[in-house]
């Protein structure tokens, strides 16, 4: 043990290993299916929501928990929910439980092993080896898969009991409870959704209330009940285990659980495997039915089987072998992964923000560009006449805005143009922009090239006198919500970010030639910057907005939030910044942003209330929009960075996204480098910086992997071709990698070269004059070398 | 130790005595005040909530926890809100932790001493006593008090560490911190409510969204850390406190405590004591504030003596000494305080249910009349001008009707009647019924007694074609809410309960000679009693209701709830049960529905939703409304049986609300007999029967305290003076009491005496004639012997 990596990617990168309890306890992983998402830790803590059609969870802390997804930093205590094995040796009558918590003893092996389809831990202590394996089936149904197998390493007979502890909680206070059920062979648990009103009563009824539990094999004890389950030892040593056999009591209207006892009789270095399924249903009959489809050995490997399948299908436009095993597996695996998961379930949620459903498709431009246009065309569906993109995409028929979507945003119009556009580089497919969508308060449809350009349009006058947008109550930074609620304040974000809008979409007009449109764009586009590096330039960069008092703010005279970096970005984007500006902002951006572990949002971070600025300053400092590492701003930067030919500077930036391998970083961090998390804490508190939110929702994604695909190898899709243009990073001094694009396979070796002046493009053999890659050269399957100069 | 008896009450009675640590690790006393609700368990958990204007937690569970006030069966976890105290002697490095939890030791003593106006507990092991003590402030300030003396018990010297550890949690995903505060000299934390409308800002800007925790000598070390106090070992074992000192880290968007650690050096049998104040404030200077107004050592004892003196002052119309003293301790000091609380908060809700506020105003009548007028008032000025009251009285202008007040119920214009009947039994301030009131909806106002007339006019006009109430979405029993959702169901006990009404208001018709109101109500009392008698006898008891479809239900061809007690104890108190009728009802209440603790609300409880009842049925059998030992109905029950002369069956019942003395009971209720739950689980499963809800919330009181006066020692209130008809029970064969009436003081007392015929009361020396003590032969002070026949 002490002599291997406490922490390593599988040889195929599929799978991580963590082989230390104590190192980063709150390393985690995802799984998910159409209708399920799973957050599984290290320690052996999980959450699990489904949607029905809301997002629901079915095992609780036992207590009534506020209705609410998947949030950022998720705090742990013993009873939170989680999937955990006790095992006790008859002999000895030692106890320990696997994977780590609850009791969370010293094992003599340990190793988090999540794989892309799957999560696996092993435990060890005293000649005893659990293996868990748990996975989500593909596709629709709601069922945890589990599997664990029970290894006598010692050379003599083992005789060992194994408890499952799967909670259910108390989340119901009409009526909680739970029994053997010994028709179904498990455990059967029902928490009926509380509800008072009459109305509610037919959505009740549809609810998926009951959970189950369910070996393969008949257990010999049960329990549901967790006040006989603990006894005066708790979870930590639980009088339940302690005892001969568990007491076979049912919950009451009691916090309840789904517990079994497992006695395995084992031969020297025999094994023996139990099948587990768990989740939950509305009625006994769909029990029986999940049962049927999914207890069967097989099951969990079937499940992972299609979700590989899946990924490979989908494996992204790249495939990289770089000197770095991080990012290669990263992009590679993981990030598909991520990016699939945004895509098919859009963060699970029915009304997913406006902006996120557009970025979270967006990023399948490069892993399925098919997949995106229909979540597109359902997007434009619901803007309005007035070209107004709503708060939020309604998902399904019953969806309502919810949440944040009840305030109002005025960024929303934004996003169809920067997501079409990278549609259009990467495809080509113009027809997309004749096809026809309805408004939400009009009938007749219209091209999907008018839609993008009416929620221009929209923001065109969305502005004030001197030109520069609203910002109502928030654009991208959704809580800052008093800065303009009296609507005279400005975004000089949303400003510049219209300006990339137009100059995303004018080169769509002009190919449609749609000269009025081309004339009016680039006019605005001009007089827009002018005004912003007139009024919104603070010196050294961009100011982030203007108060309802005419006040400038994210200035270097204000006493926190001093610098934004969305106005950096987007200041480069819009094409506002340039020459010695783009300099000063750069430089800006390195000396009071930067931080080991990513860019933080602003700073400093507000610790207090500002009441021209609003809730974002009152959220806990470095923490989301209050000054955090925000990825998703990273990813705009980082792609600003490469638009410009800052090449290694972009990369310092994005590489401190991925975690590791330097096990400082991921102790620090402690998140593995196998999805983005939603931020990293800033700079405010040094003991907690760079600590992973351990959100796997964010809209860096579609940014992340551009940054790379055009970015950092510099193969960026164009109207006759493929311009090859690479800002490898000092690091990457040879590269080889595979680019799918168009229906054409390019095999790539980029080697930055002593000597070279300019890069030099070899294609099939032949030496390419200029950059371009036309598609009337390409043959099905090419091999391609790029030689570049040495990277400064 | 084991010489003790395990449990019992003071000498006074007015603090009780747990000596066991495992025998009802559920037992549980409330302290209160105007502001406040703090309910607290013997092992040391506890949860508190105060009024800002709704009801608020400011010590939580590590996670987001469903906004909700004190609900019935609390389920305790480790991490349950609770006050800790953990104990470290420098010496062995033992470590133990009282009162009991987080550790749970086995201890060599332990003594939950819960008092009337404070709580107190004993731990001691290994030569180390801990004696801790909690109170409230009286009056409006929201402050915990905390007094914590620790005494060596041996003949040598003793070094400890004493670790309070008081947690508040994760409540806000906006902003939780905390740290300590070298100014104040202790912890101060902050948990921003969570919002997200602009227009909620104002809101959140009031709340008490700081909680301090200080004690008066500054702590050594200290934690704000959750997880760096608990570490791997846990609340059970934290490694905070195994190491030498707190690690002293804030806690920055993480889970958050106040710990801190006193060095304490005892020479023998030294005791040394810090005093500790722990509550929410919306700033720092409020925070400083109650450090000067609470924080200092006499503070407990003053708060203590000011609750004594407010439970002195409003002790009651009776003291009474019987051979029971649980009885005696409960009716002297118990139900007082639990009166008192009722009547003074109203429940700790902006929006007290119409029924819950008249009813928990009336038991006051009997404590301080005086106190009740302005709440019916109150309650009155909300009735509209057509009569009907609303389903929850406003007490604020900000409050709105919430949760169940918005189910519309039916039965909200019964209780003024009651309440003021019963007001004018025991003052005969007749004049109260022509104070003047206005209507919600109209300013005109109006007598009091113009008021409950037509509260009674609108149930008449409330009925179906022949005769009987509607029941709508619901009457007493709030989830009964599909009966007659429709608009045609009809409620049984409704029709009861509203001819009650009548009853009880005729004579105060009949006293304003509204003559034609007497006749209206005579003849409507006549003809639904007949309508009753005819429909919804069941042949040995009454239904409880017809459905939509006119089918009844609560009756013997049911499959679950064949019979519910409220339409038994209303058919009495109606007078529709009188002869035949009354036996074999009270025969069926008996086979049927009474249990070793108690009756039963519904027979059997429904185990499966019946959808022309309603959500009622979906209630975990035998909890609340679904067939529980519903305290409230109990009351109802005793009292109608007290009216028709069944004074041993109604004791039997009564006594069955108060638990123990008797070990087995108290053990299998888990509560103590310091007030009356809203309910003891009913028979539906044995292992749970009698299971005490440990909700503090009852309408019972009243109608309990009215048993005990006007039926048990039958001490009521007539137009002339004091009617004396004792109904004693068995047990009772000598009692002493005092009574309060109408300024005189009458020291009472009754003997049953062998081979008495009928009652003999003798009046300061000379036998009265009949039963009546008029007004003009009391004295101010009385000695009465009473004399009855021996119960049979």
């Amino acid at each position: 043990m002490k002599l291997e990596r406490k922490m390593h990617f599988s040889k195929d990168g599929k799978r991580y290993h963590l082989r230390d309890q104590k190192i980063m306890p709150k390393a985690d992983t995802f799984l998910w299916n159409n209708s399920v998402l799973a957050h599984v830790t290290a320690m052996g803590f999980s959450q699990t929501q489904f949607m029905q059609p809301e997002p629901t969870m079915y095992s609780h802390a036992p207590q009534k928990s506020e209705k609410a997804a998947m949030a950022p930093e998720p705090q742990y205590f013993d009873h939170h929910p989680g999937r955990f094995f006790y095992l006790k040796n008859h002999d000895t009558q030692s106890i320990f439980s696997a994977p780590s918590m609850p009791m969370n003893m010293e094992l003599d092996v340990y190793d988090f092993e999540p794989g892309l389809s799957d999560v696996r831990w092993t435990a060890e202590k005293d000649g005893m080896e659990v293996v868990i394996q748990f996975a989500l089936p593909y596709g629709d149904d709601v069922v945890e898969l589990w599997k664990v197998t029970v290894r006598n390493k010692k050379d003599e007979p083992q005789k060992v009991s194994l408890y499952p502890y799967f909670p259910v909680g108390f989340p119901s206070w009409m009526n909680t409870e739970g029994h053997y059920d010994d028709e179904l062979g498990g455990m059967l648990a029902y928490a009926l959704t509380p509800y008072r009103k009459l109305k509610d009563y037919d959505k009740v009824k549809q609810m998926k209330d009951y959970v189950y539990f369910i070996a393969h094999v008949k257990p010999v004890t049960w329990e549901a009940n967790s006040a006989k389950f603990e006894g005066y030892g708790g979870l930590r040593n639980p009088d339940g285990i302690r005892h001969e056999g568990l007491s076979c009591t049912e919950a009451s209207y009691e916090t309840t659980i789904c517990a079994m006892e497992h006695v395995l009789e084992l031969s020297p270095y025999e094994s023996k495997t139990i099948y587990f399924i768990f989740g939950p249903a509305n009625n006994r009959d769909e029990v029986l039915t999940m049962k049927n489809k999914y207890l069967y050995p097989n099951a969990i490997n079937d499940a992972v089987e299609q979700f590989n399948n899946l990924y490979e299908e989908n494996k992204g436009c790249i495939q990289i072998q770089t000197p770095d095993e991080t990012v290669n597996n990263f992009i590679n695996h993981w990030i598909i992964k991520q990016i699939v998961y945004h895509a098919k379930t859009l963060r699970m949620v029915t009304d997913p923000q406006t902006r996120n459903h557009i970025q979270d498709t967006m990023a399948m431009t490069y892993l399925d560009p098919g997949h995106v246009k229909d979540l597109y065309k359902l997007a434009l569906s619901q803007q309005s006449i007035n070209g107004e993109m709503p708060d939020g995409i309604l998902l399904t028929e019953d969806a309502e805005l919810k949440y944040v979507n009840q305030v109002p945003h005025r960024d929303h119009c934004v996003w169809a143009a920067f997501a079409i556009g990278a549609y259009l580089d990467e495809t080509n497919d113009v027809g997309f922009l004749d096809e026809k969508v309805p408004y939400a308060d009009d009938e007749t449809p219209e091209t999907v090239y008018k839609h993008v350009c009416k929620g221009i349009e929209w923001l065109i006058l969305d502005r004030s006198e001197r030109g520069l947008s609203y910002i109502g109550q928030g654009d991208w930074n959704d809580p800052m919500n008093m800065v303009g609620y009296k609507g005279r304040g400005e975004s000089v974000w949303l400003s510049q970010a219209t300006v990339y809008a137009m100059k995303v979409w004018l080169p769509i007009c002009q190919f449609f030639k749609d000269h009025k449109r081309v004339r009016t764009f680039e006019s605005i586009v001009q007089s827009m910057n002018d005004t912003l590096n007139h009024v919104a330039w603070d010196g050294c960069w961009y100011a982030r907005g203007f108060n309802d008092d005419g006040e400038a703010f994210g200035v270097s005279t204000d006493d926190e939030g001093q610098i934004f970096l969305n106005t950096q970005s987007f200041g480069i984007l819009c094409g506002a910044a340039s020459g010695e500006r783009l300099d000063l902002l750069v430089n800006a951006v390195e000396e009071r942003l930067t931080t080991p572990y990513g860019v933080t949002l602003l700073a400093p971070s507000y610790t207090y209330m500002h009441e021209k600025i609003g809730r974002v300053t009152q959220k806990h400092p470095s923490t989301a929009e209050n000054g955090s590492i925000y990825c998703h701003a990273n990813a705009f930067y980082t792609y600003a960075l490469y638009e410009k030919g800052y090449g290694q500077k972009a990369y310092d930036i994005l590489r401190t996204l991925i975690p590791g391998p330097d096990e400082h970083d991921m102790k620090q961090r402690e998140h593995l480098p196998l999805y983005i998390p939603n931020y990293y804490r800033g700079a405010h508190n040094e003991r907690v910086i760079g600590k992973s939110s351990h959100l796997m929702n964010t809209g860096s994604l579609p940014w992340i992997y551009r940054c790379f695909v055009e970015g950092l190898f510099g193969l960026k899709g164009k109207k006759n071709g493929l311009k090859i243009e690479p800002q490898l990073p000092k690091a990457f001094k040879d590269v080889s990698l595979t680019r799918v694009f168009r229906g054409k396979t390019l095999n790539i070796d980029m080697h930055q070269k002593e000597g070279m002046k300019v890069t030099e493009i070899i294609l099939n053999g032949n030496k390419v004059a200029g950059n371009m890659v036309t598609m009337e050269a390409m043959k099905v399957n090419n091999d391609i070398i790029v030689n570049c100069p040495l990277t400064k």
